[in-house]
């Protein structure tokens, strides 16, 4: 164990008077918000923070209003001892783990919302979650004041919904989107994998499997989007253990579904392994 | 006319960067958001601003996205040329004036709701008003990033809404709400008055008068908002110049109708004089 000297604030007016006292001194801050229960993908989002940044701040915050179920925000994972210990090794200059009341005091009224982003694919899945994600993230921004923002690119729509806001709304944080992170067998890094049973552990994989294939055969020269998603499909419902929620072949800005392969595309899919739900993606260019 | 170093700038970029400036070097900066069309209300906020800051900027943006009607956004009057010598003669510091497609280019999808409180008295009876007027604000806060806001209680319900907006968001600026600016006859500023008739002109100071009648009668002792209301109506439907929109007793924070007369009150109303919509309003204390 590293000894350290890394701030910890749940103050909202503390976290914020650290960066501005930084940013003063002329050091550039870069800022990870995440939901904490920290993984491989968190602590590569830090890296590059570091790498980008003197100053890397990080949120450790259970949004409860971006879960559409009470269940699932129930079972989040949260273990703050080791997501400071983890933020520590990493060497995270300032870490703000706020508490719920101070976030959403009595009296909140205040939603964001990117039209049309936000209902589709996850947000059709998980109403009223990019509104949760959307609004906090925003919060987040004013009261930490980051120059650079980093978002995982596991959670594309996310990422996407979120670029639009940062536009929109003329956020002066510029934001940068990192790859997916992975276990060796293809599996995205998320901190509702260790809820998988050894079964469905081992049946996972099939989601990263079923897009790489996807993207082969677009770059082989595969013209149709509903043809590769029948074969997304085929190959993720051969898998007893997962019950596909939704898989689609999408513009990468618009989200809108393509009409042929071409441009940037995205390929988002979730599904359920048990009571655990997974997304996962793929993105990439075709001429 | 006095010679002026004001800069005036439509570019966002510029406009920040002149505000960073200022605040490196430990001024600070108050900000004026208006659509132009500058009266004594204005100019009111603008010396206070002057007061409380070392440094002004004022907006001056007609924002398409405030009107319900296409009608009142074609009428509203603009002269730049007069609001940027106004500006100058008050030795405002930057004036930012952009241009609608700059703060609404395609795709922009982000709105920004104060729920409840949008929906209600103006909210109802201009559909989408209040959407506009959160959402260009956020935006004009985030490229000015001001030390203080000055809003005016002429507007009041867009005060509430916009202290609520800043509350919520955690932004991290100050708001100084400034008193109504009155003509000799009492009839509240407004860009709209100019478009007045002589005969609409002379009828609407009822407005005012009634509203400081009913006020009286609060602090005599009338205890009933019902009777109070009673009073406001037929004192302004005895105007036939004046068309009655809605009156109202509420509370100055939730804008929920009172059931007593106590606390923090606001007696908004609108009305009509021809194709004209004028709002006031009166707010004190009451034991």
């Amino acid at each position: 164990m590293t000894s350290s000297s890394m701030s910890r604030t749940s103050s909202p007016a503390r976290m914020r008077s650290l960066v501005r006292g930084w940013r003063g001194g002329g050091r550039r801050v870069a800022f990870v918000p995440t939901m904490g229960a920290l993984h491989e993908g968190h602590l590569s989002l830090i890296r590059r923070a570091r790498r980008r940044a003197d100053r890397v701040a990080v949120s450790i915050f259970v949004n409860p209003r971006q879960f559409d179920r009470a269940e699932d925000l129930e079972r989040y994972p949260r273990d703050l001892g080791r997501d400071l210990r983890l933020c520590r090794l990493e060497k995270v200059d300032a870490c703000f783990t706020p508490a719920a009341g101070a976030l959403y005091p009595p009296g909140h009224r205040t939603e964001v919302r990117v039209t049309g982003l936000e209902s589709v694919w996850e947000g059709a899945s998980r109403p009223g979650h990019f509104a949760g994600v959307t609004l906090v993230v925003l919060k987040l921004l004013h009261i930490v004041e980051p120059d650079l923002v980093l978002l995982g690119q596991k959670d594309a729509q996310q990422a996407v919904i979120l670029e639009r806001m940062i536009r929109d709304l003329d956020l002066p944080v510029r934001v940068l989107r990192a790859p997916v992170v992975r276990e060796p067998d293809g599996l995205a890094m998320s901190s509702r994998n260790v809820r998988l049973t050894e079964v469905q552990r081992r049946a996972a994989p099939v989601l990263h499997r079923a897009l790489v294939r996807a993207r082969r055969a677009a770059r082989e020269g595969e013209r149709s989007p509903a043809r590769l998603l029948k074969r997304i499909r085929r190959e993720i419902e051969a898998e007893p253990a997962v019950r596909l929620d939704y898989a689609a072949v999408v513009d990468a800005d618009t989200l809108e579904p393509l009409r042929r392969m071409e441009g940037r595309v995205l390929i988002p899919v979730a599904a359920f392994l048990g009571r655990v739900r997974l997304i996962d993606n793929v993105q990439f260019r075709l001429p």
